[in-house]
């Protein structure tokens, strides 16, 4: 359960349990008797442990006969291993700031101790080769460290777990939704040709932080990106200090954050009076998603749900290179995306109720393009909307 | 030259130029004739590319006997690549969006062929070891790709080279810290006992990007810390919706950006009255920063700074374990310390113009903690501050 105040272990004991005995079962399955954990997405969904500390070195350690987590990481950070998770004192294990970015000690090698110290057997280490925060040096340290040791690519192994959304999941992941729907709603209502870039940046930021008097939101993975005019064809540039100007579309995308989880939204806001050829565009994007949308429901595929989208803006002349979308849930920098399932025409992952997604269809004409995105959850019958956001291009004349 | 509106490139050509020129240089030093460059920092001090595109498959190749580098990244992201640097065409390659996140293509492969067709030779490849975006699995798909090369640690190569400013980057800089100083000013108005802590989170946030009305800011690479009353001994905790309460510390660790520069700052705020005890506890730490800060000039090393701090807190009673400070610069998720020099007893770095430091003084006394912190650069007879907020206790009763 998610407390009223945003503090505290954001689930109960009950759903930590059955999510570790997932991971152990399909540990088990592969053959797996340690996993190294170091996503910060897959650390907190197992423990609840958020504070901003990847930055540094810290792994979390599941291992078939342990019955918790070990958490390793910095000595500053222990205290918040210790509020902010179910683990008993013995499963926190920080080493000391001498270790923090130095010539003279080395974090893996405090690593290699825990595990010679904890784990009844080291036969098989699963290990997240392509993660964030798992670099080819830590990996480098850890096989020289332990040759008789068989490595196995565990990448992913929690995140197609976390595929599925419990109940208690996806009431955090509305909270997330109203926020996104609030900033959309703040950022519209202040958008003007003569305001700096940066300040409808502030806007956006505010309203994320500050949410809805009930409760209030979190960093989010990524910024805010916000394209304007010409700029609009660039999907990841950073706003800058010059006015938004006039006839001009201001591509937003964001996310309201509520205990780690995300449910991304975005909107064009076009200031001024768009031509024609524009205003079509954007009929194709609301005719694309809403087809998309009708499709999902448990059984359909990823690539059912593509291929939707596709006809229907086919009827326009139009085609879309890049994925329509991708999973959602809990995020951590630099991508509230959880890397499993895209919707696109090779991923035949089949939808089933729990898994949540952000669709997300753009399209660009020359210069200027238009996006109008969805977050759902796959129900028992179709999908729940996880913003409410009306989708349509948004006119400020 | 920054531009005034945030926009465009920030450095003239020439100053990109000698910086690929000391890179070249250290290179050849090294015996290494291809560079891979997966930190976003170290591609941004490169040539200006600065989009949010990390947390895809993306690498910068400084050849030896190629006159420019060449831009690998995703196809969405080549206009930001073409529009934020001087890169000629020839020079920005992209994937196509099947390459993304996907188990159909793999980036590394498309590097590896671009590799062979652009470089004259690939005798000795130097990738960054360390790094947060080279992971396990590039560099063993790379190197299983390559049989022929020799693969060489680079990691902190082009850190090291960006330890020392130029005059634009801490012309740069000192924007930063008037975004800084404006933050702190912003929350130390704003905050009060019955405000939750997401909204004076709200308040920091709105600053950082408007900056000033000369000039806006940008993401930072970190979320504001700021945690209160008991939480304060938590150094990286999120926020929550709590009221922040009477009589309780605020800690509040942050950073204005420009054009991905970072001059950090943090102050506590205690609302209420102080007990003797914390107020002797803020005493010691303002004695020990002025003492440490005192200390800066060409020629005196990293542990001799330290020194002068524990010895002014020694008088106290006190010790601090944690190192007293870090190299700032441009910065990208998740941290705006550059990961060279530390202001530790270890460290034995000799001081030099345009060197650039965040010195962080915090100290705890039980679940209470106190943090005045000073950003400040190396000039040719001592230093100079980046940020001009009051080094002291802030009280507000």
């Amino acid at each position: 359960m998610t407390s009223a105040t945003g503090d505290g272990i954001p689930f109960e004991k009950a759903e930590f349990d059955r999510r570790l005995a997932s991971v152990k079962q399909e540990m088990e399955r592969r053959g797996i008797d340690t996993l190294l954990i170091s996503e910060p997405s897959n650390v907190y969904y197992l423990t609840g442990y958020e504070a901003w500390s990847f930055y540094v070195f810290q792994m979390l350690v599941v291992h078939r006969d342990l019955k918790d987590p070990v958490w390793i990481g910095r000595m500053m950070d222990a205290v918040s291993a210790r509020r902010m998770t179910y683990l008993p004192e013995d499963s926190v294990r920080p080493y000391t700031d001498d270790y923090v970015q130095s010539a003279e000690r080395e974090p893996v090698d405090f690593l290699v101790a825990q595990l010679r110290e904890i784990c009844p057997t080291l036969d098989a280490i699963g290990v997240e080769m392509g993660a964030y925060y798992y670099s080819a040096h830590i990996h480098a340290r850890l096989t020289a460290a332990l040759p008789q040791t068989r490595f196995v690519n565990a990448e992913l192994l929690i995140n197609w777990i976390r595929i599925r959304k419990s109940p208690a999941e996806i009431a955090i992941m509305r909270e997330a939704g109203k926020i996104s729907d609030a900033i959309i709603t703040d950022a519209v209502e202040a958008a003007r040709p003569d305001m700096r870039e940066c300040d409808l940046a502030a806007i956006v930021y505010h309203r994320m932080m500050a949410g809805t008097p009930d409760y209030g939101g979190v960093y989010t993975t990524s910024p805010p990106f916000l394209c304007t005019g010409t700029r609009s064809a660039e999907p990841h540039a950073p706003w800058s200090d010059r006015k938004i100007g006039n006839d001009a579309p201001v591509n937003l995308e964001t996310s309201g954050c509520r205990r780690r989880y995300h449910s991304p939204i975005s909107r064009t806001i076009f200031l001024g009076t768009p031509p024609d050829s524009y205003r079509r565009l954007a009929d194709a994007v609301v005719e694309g998603i809403e087809t998309a949308l009708a499709e999902v429901r448990p059984g359909v595929t990823c690539a059912d749900v593509e291929r939707a989208w596709q006809t229907a803006i086919a009827r326009h002349g139009l085609h879309k290179e890049a994925r329509l979308g991708y999973t959602i849930g809990i995020g951590f920098p630099p991508t509230w995306g959880e890397r499993t399932a895209s919707l696109r025409s090779s991923d035949t992952t089949v939808l089933a109720p729990g898994m949540a997604f952000h669709m997300m269809p753009g399209l660009w004409l020359g210069d200027v393009g238009v996006t109008i995105t969805q977050s759902f959850v796959v129900t028992e019958t179709g999908r729940e909307d996880l913003t409410s956001y009306p989708r349509q291009l948004v006119v400020k004349p």
